[in-house]
């Protein structure tokens, strides 16, 4: 007989539904445990209720969930999303390396040396649990950007307005925008091959809002939906994932800044309309 | 007719129940806002099947709450939360502001800084909008604990010794331990009349528990449940509400400190209980 | 002839001085580690263009740099950056204990609790490799502040306005700003000797900067700058450091703030000049 939970579910279908999305998405079975936080949160909601909606791919909320778990600096959620991601076969070890560099980009150095760290030790246990040895890395791209000061800080004004979707760029004479954004931010690090730009745009925004600082949230959500890198759904159903892992009071900032900056967007494409027809 | 939403839930009794928990947590009617953070998420998870949960009262989910959206930095969840705990009546003012202080101590005081001011605001919202003066706050002199440094020393360690619940002190010749926490946060914050154990414990478990330092952590979950101010059942229903508001991964490290601190703290109890019989 | 490296950058003299920069600061050799995020980012950018920079010193890089990572919860910087410190003769024990009090107060009590272990940790490790016992550390008692509950809050008083620069006190009936900003952080912290202003406000300004609240990013860049313990010079370099280690979203809203504070702080200094003369 099934005792009813007045206060959380009674559905043996959902969390067996949650159960089977954990599976799939972790790689592992479902935890046996009936503590509240796990089974009423993390399998009736998380996994059978976020994990299996339309609107981002498993691939895609692979992205956010990385960033919000390295930016949440809990190691056991870390290490086990990490081996699921290359376990899964939906990222490849390359790719995860490039996001590490972004992400030390927009969550600092500090976590994304731990997140660094824990992908060279689940590569390893990956390749172990399969009976291989671990492979080279692959040989990168040579990088597209120039090594002139003058030319890298060009290249970074230009990638600079395109990924911020910006007419104009800050002055370079400012050691953090000059030194830092100009030079390195968009003079190399966004212009590098091995991610494309939705991931890059998944992680930035995963970043900009656990930091919380309103500027960033603004022009990096502002800039994906007017690229059209990610469109208006997809944005919404970023809010959804990104509150599960980074909690309800951020998600609710940023889930505001998404509906402003649709409504700005969607101005400014039909006053591009009305010049053009 | 239902229609089913296959990628969240079917049930509008669940959106209504959801729909009417946020009108009495919040004290203002539920948002109209079909995004599928606030609709899937805020309505149909964290109000229809969390607050509604028992295990801890709304006033205690309050405490955790108000850690919580202090911590994440979001203003708007910050104002709505601290006008709804005074609105409701569930907290006093002195209460909030005592909280507050506790809360300074485990965030850090920038973060306690803008917590303080928004009190300020929606105790004067509250104010004016039944009517009323704003009543003089409580006078800040005396206070309860000594003034002379040894004897505040010594009334520290006793506090740290009796919160802790540990046989031991820290040296005092650490400016850390010495000036900062024997000598302040229990020489004078913790022994502070105007919040019960009770709510100092959820105040400082869910600051601990965002903060991310393991060993505060682990020493804070076995505190509150070696002291028996939270109950096994409350520290498990306290781990779910913290997951909505402060996200997964540090809800799911806290968790797996609880079971070992239960463990821990039941070997403790049946050692005790051996020798006493 | 440029040669062309293939990993990133063509120019090998930059790694190189990236690994040099490396070794002066962390005391041990540089890893040898082909991804992104340490062969392209921590080499190429942090150590190669930031570290090596005029504007602050080593020594001053250090504080920001142990207040980030601390921050940022990271377990292996901590250790880190706390051993190179030290080991380097940068900063003495003394001055890394009073450094751990101060981020106490604005990082929050938990994370200073890691941090103080991690010292001692360290502290005893770089005793040990030079084959010498630890010393034993400095007393705490005597205070120099005042026991007398009312002198002592005349004390934070007086240091409140001097180290904020500004006219006014909050109000003591409160026990925020009573029992904790006036009687524990300026009444007895900031007075406290051991570490000089400017290495105090390099740890509050890394601080407030993480923690988002911007009411006290305001007005600690605004004082550091007026009271002239930083120069304009020195606060955008704080920036362009403090981004490498803290993420760029965070950094780029204490980039604007630094912007208007010094046209704030150049208004009145202009004023000043004007009534004088």
């Amino acid at each position: 007989m099934t005792t009813i939970d007045t206060a959380g579910t009674s559905d043996p279908a959902r969390a067996e539904r949650g159960r089977r999305a954990f599976g799939e998405v972790m790689t592992i079975a479902a935890p046996d445990d009936s503590s509240p936080a796990i089974a009423r949160g993390l399998i009736d909601f998380v996994f059978a209720e976020i994990w299996t909606r339309p609107g981002l791919t498993r691939r895609e909320r692979r992205f956010i969930t990385l960033a919000c778990v390295a930016d949440a600096d809990a190691e056991a959620p870390i290490v086990e999303h990490v081996y699921a991601a290359l376990n899964s076969g939906d990222l490849t070890v390359t790719e995860i390396r490039e996001a590490v560099l972004h992400f030390a980009v927009y969550a600092g150095w500090p976590k994304a040396s731990r997140l660094n760290m824990i992908v060279d030790q689940q590569w390893e246990r990956v390749n172990h649990e399969r009976g291989q040895q671990v492979p080279p890395p692959e040989p990168l791209l040579p990088l597209v950007t120039p090594s002139d000061p003058q030319a890298r800080l060009a290249r970074g004004e230009q990638a600079f307005r395109e990924v911020n979707c910006l007419p104009y760029v800050p002055d370079r004479d400012n050691p953090y925008q000059g030194a830092g954004i100009l030079n390195f931010v968009f003079g190399e690090m966004w212009p590098r091959p091995g991610l494309g730009m939705k991931e890059r745009r998944l992680i930035t925004v995963a970043c900009v809002a656990f930091q919380d600082a309103p500027y960033p949230i603004m022009s990096h959500v502002y800039a994906a939906l007017k690229s059209r890198d990610l469109s208006f759904t997809e944005m919404d159903e970023f809010a959804l994932h990104f509150a599960a892992y980074s909690g309800w009071p951020k998600a609710s900032y940023l889930d505001r800044v998404i509906a402003e900056q649709k409504v700005r967007v969607l101005d400014e494409w039909r006053a591009d309309e009305a010049e053009t027809s």
